[in-house]
Formats: structure tokens, C-alpha cells, sequence
């Protein structure tokens, strides 16, 4: 763990067992790490809660935004009240009350939240979420896993940028490798996505030393021998990270190296924002409050954003699709 | 095992590491199933190395068939050759040499091959790759796998019913449970072509009792809590299956109940036709082979072919795209 304060704001009520889930995992997480602030967002009464159950010295690292809404929301659905809770979260980060943001919520509500409340980095009209799979040979950064559904040729090729960027200013990856998922590894191999975005990789200079290795395949991705970053649309990626996950389920447990991550680092907005598995439990809440932590240590938002800014301009092709 | 000879043309070519894989698995089959012909296809030098291994009965149920287009194509990649021969493969069994085919050749030239040499179904423009997964309660038919890439909501619809009796017929599943693959379980969740198809499976006539239970996710492909028959793109089904793989490899082996199939049968051309993964190795062929023989004997392809021509009239929507 590197050492730095890291003030996280927690959405209290984004995820399938929220509140409970999320109070319990904010806990574990502010007894893990001292140099953990949390900035709990929702009803003051979940959170009573959790600051009840620590002691003094951690008392003093966790603060409460309540937020209005939800108690005028009192008969609202929760998805709607759950929304109300990651805007004020990211209004937090905005307003320089915290760091960064985790949320359990909708993936959508959360990336359409962060996307209009902390602006969008230059050139990146779609944000990506990232996760890092424990492989053999290292980590490999899977991206997107569910950002961005239908993207574009040229998206793909700016993800496979931010990727890049996000393998070595994140995981410390020296020249990552760059791999575009595909059916075969034969040029060629796939559909029109990626028929198109196979040459758009070939020619986007890319970031920290890293090349792009060409198509690589479904084993690639928990194994990492070909590529440390696995570039595919947020569709695909979603439902792998979820087979992956069901996988290792079925086979008694994750490797010993880790199991697939249930916490992905949105990349593309001006701030660091993590969202968590919307079925977390505790420990995958945790979780992802320490990624958001170790984000925002290393500066990666901030890095990766400047990291694409720097390339040359006519490597930076800006998606000119609507934004979602 | 099903008794009942099954006469198998099997592909000496197809695979990335054919003939000899091909060969070494041929031999492993015809050793394990004492009804099991076999009408191997390609190079007589390949199969003679295998002829010479076997005793004198399995040798009396092994042919072979000598492609003469390979030895004129002794300076052709072996690509151009291995197509030669799963056109051989096919021909035999529309001439009635054999009753079946096995290849771990390409799969665009397989199905190619398959749906000029034998024919397509009446009302299945798009054939589709379907493969079971062992899940833990019981198995979970996953299609399409690597078939058709870009499929129009009208094509998930027909594979919907596809795999629905793929699933009664060949599994012996009572009453199926169809879920279309998508991020999330909420009606709405997913890209255009999952929001489009969604509510064609809702209203498509399943046959065999099957059922459509909506939206699943990624770990319901391992689990197989919420359905039976898993429809999905070939591109997401193809590298879903690899990554599956994979997980199981990184988890030090697949779980008892079994591994990701690495056959898949072809479903929609009139005959019995099954892809072996193109990294197969011996115990693969021997399990694609064995994969024929079993849907040879239980008449499948013959009954899914006349369970979709019995639905009503109106519930079989002929897919209005271009063949492949």
C-alpha cells in the first residue's frame, strides 16, 4: 500500500444489498488502510451504522453527506434513489471534498454521473472501465467491461491508448503489450468491428513504450502470455469478466494469483471513480475503495490524462460519436 | 455410449497441428468405441501411421479416403489443402460413405462447406456452433460459438429454438430454459441487438416444453442455476468459450463435473457435422468424434431438423440475410 491520504466518497446506496453490503465493506476497508478517509454518501442512518462500530482513531477518518434527496425520495425506487447518492458523490469530488468515488450502483447512472459532473478528458468522448486480471505472467488490463456497449472502430483504437497508459501508470507494466480480442489471431479474423479496428490499432501511436501485438483470443485474457492489455467492446468484455468469474466459481476457486476483479476503474472522466460489481459483497467493496485509493496515490487519473494529451495530435483521433 | 455403428469421415487436415494430432485421436476413438468406422479423409500417408498402430479388428473399421487435390496441391498452403479435404468429408457423407464429420479445420470453411455439400434446414439461413458446457446442474448449451458473427435479432430468435432442441434431444434436457446472454438481468439491459432480440425470443414458439426466461449474464454459462440454452453472438459466444478455457487452465484444471467442450456440433445443414477447436489436441478429436457418433446415433440432427419444421408456420421466421 503506498502511504498518502486518500479521501473516498462511498455511495451508500449503489448495488444490489446496499445499504448493508456497502457499510460492511467500508468498514473493512477503513480498518485496513490509516491513511483511509471515507465520505459516506446516502441516508445519515446507514451510516450511523458503520461510524458506531469503529473506534475513535477511525471515527475521525470517516465523515457523512447526507443526502437530502433520498429522504424526500423516501417512496422513489431505489435504482432512482441510488442515483441521487453517486451524483452527490461525485458533486463531493467535484466540490474538492474528496478524492475519488466508489460506487456499487448502475454502471450507467454512475458513468453518465461522473461524465457530467467532472467533465470528460480531451479526445475521449467514450469512458471505458477497466479491469485488471490477475495472470500468470502479470496483470492484464481488460478494457471495456461495459463503458461503452457498442463502440466504434475509432473508440476501440482510443481505448487501446488508454489502456496502454493505464497498464504502467497503474500496474507498473513496462512497453505493454496491446491485444484486440478476436475469434483467431489470423489479420483478418472477427467481425466488422473488429475487421476495422484491427489496421486503427495498427497505426494509433500508443503511449509508455507499448505496441499493439495484433488479434489475440478468450484464453489470452487469464493467461496474459500474449498481451498485457485486452482491448474489446464494453459488451463483450462485460459478459467475459462474468464467465471468467463463474469459471472460477465452478472450479472450486480462483488461482492462487487472484480471481477475476469485481471493481473497474472508469477511464475517460476528470476525476478517479471506481465502480463495483453491482452483486458486491463486502470484501469486493473493500476492494474496490482500495483501488480507488491506490488511483488516486499513483495520480493515474491525472497521468493517463496528461499521457494521452501529450501524444501527438494526429494520433488522437476524437471519437465523433454521442456521447451516452 | 449408445450402440449403434456410427461411420465417422473425419478430416486428416483440419487443425493447427494436423495431420498428426488428427491421426492421434482418430486412433484413441476407434480404441474406445468397438461400433465406431471410420472413413479418415486426406493424405494415405497420414492415415497409413495410424492403420499400422491398430489390431486387425479396429483395423477392418477404418477407411480411407485419399484426397487427390492434395497431392496436386503439394506447393498450396495448408489451408488451401485442409479445405480440400472437409469438402472430400462432406462429400462422403452426401454419397453415403460415412454418416458424419469431424474437423478441426477452419470453421468459416467447414460451415461453407457443410451448407453447400449437404444443405441448410428449411429456415435457417445462419447455421449456428453449439457447445455444452458441464455446468453444475446439469449441462448448458451455449450458441452460437463461432458460426455466424454478426446475427440479425430474427437469426438469435431461430437459434433460440435450435438450441432448445438441441438441448432436449441431444442432452435429453426436459422443458429448457432459453436466456439470451446480456450485461444484465433487467429487461432494457444490453446493446441494440440484445434490446431488439429480446422481446423476438419472448415471443418466438420454443419446442420441447422450452421455455425463454429473459436476460442472463455471464456466470450463468458455469452456473446453469438460471437456464438450460444460452444464446449469444458467435463472435462473444467464441471467445466467452476460449476465456472459459482459460479461467479453468489458470485455475489448475477444469472443475469434475468436466471442462470447456472443445467440440462443438454444427447445427442448421442437413447432417451431422462437428468443429473440433483448431488448437485440438488427440483427446479433443477423440471427444469430437465421439460428440458425432453420439448425435449420429440419437438421430439429432434429423429430429431438431423436424421439431423446427412441426412449429407453427408463423413462429418460424426465415432469417432475411445473406448466407454466409
Amino acid at each position: 500500500m503506498e502511504p498518502g491520504t486518500a479521501r473516498i466518497a462511498v455511495d451508500l446506496l449503489g448495488g444490489d444489498d446496499a445499504p448493508a453490503v456497502v457499510v460492511d465493506g467500508a468498514l473493512r476497508a477503513v480498518r485496513t488502510d490509516p491513511d483511509l478517509h471515507l465520505l459516506l454518501v446516502g441516508p445519515a442512518e446507514a451510516a450511523d451504522a458503520l461510524i458506531g462500530a469503529l473506534d475513535p482513531e477511525q471515527r475521525a477518518r470517516v465523515a457523512v453527506r447526507p443526502v437530502r434527496a433520498a429522504v424526500g425520495m423516501a417512496d422513489h425506487p431505489t435504482a432512482a434513489r441510488a442515483e441521487s447518492t453517486v451524483r452527490a458523490a461525485v458533486t463531493a469530488v467535484r466540490d474538492g471534498l474528496a478524492d475519488a468515488i466508489v460506487s456499487a450502483g448502475s454502471t450507467g447512472a454512475t458513468v453518465t454521473a461522473a461524465a457530467l459532473g467532472l467533465g470528460r478528458w480531451a479526445g475521449v468522448r467514450r469512458p471505458a472501465l477497466v479491469a485488471t486480471l490477475p495472470a500468470v505472467a502479470g496483470p492484464v488490463v481488460l478494457l471495456d467491461v461495459g463503458g461503452t456497449l457498442e463502440p466504434r472502430p475509432t473508440t476501440l483504437a482510443r481505448h487501446a491508448v488508454l489502456g496502454a497508459a493505464y497498464a504502467a501508470v497503474a500496474h507498473g507494466v513496462a512497453a505493454p503489450r496491446v491485444g484486440l480480442l478476436s475469434v483467431g489471431t489470423e489479420a483478418g479474423k472477427g467481425d466488422r468491428l473488429r475487421r476495422a479496428a484491427d489496421p486503427a490499432l495498427a497505426t494509433v501511436p500508443l503511449p509508455c513504450g507499448a505496441r499493439y501485438v495484433g488479434l489475440v483470443e478468450g484464453f489470452d485474457i487469464c493467461d496474459g502470455a500474449r498481451a498485457d492489455v485486452v482491448v474489446t467492446d464494453g459488451f463483450t468484455g462485460n459478459v467475459l469478466l462474468k464467465a471468467i468469474e463463474g469459471a472460477y466459481a465452478m472450479a472450486g476457486g480462483p488461482p492462487a494469483s487472484g480471481g477475476a476483479p469485481r471493481a473497474a476503474a472508469l477511464l475517460g472522466v476528470a476525476g478517479t471513480v471506481v465502480v463495483c460489481h453491482g452483486a458486491a459483497r463486502p470484501d469486493d467493496v473493500a476492494s474496490g475503495i482500495a483501488l480507488a485509493a491506490h488511483l488516486w496515490r499513483r495520480g493515474a487519473a491525472d497521468t493517463v490524462s496528461a499521457l494521452l494529451a501529450d501524444l501527438p495530435q494526429d494520433s488522437a483521433p476524437i471519437d465523433t460519436e454521442v456521447a451516452p
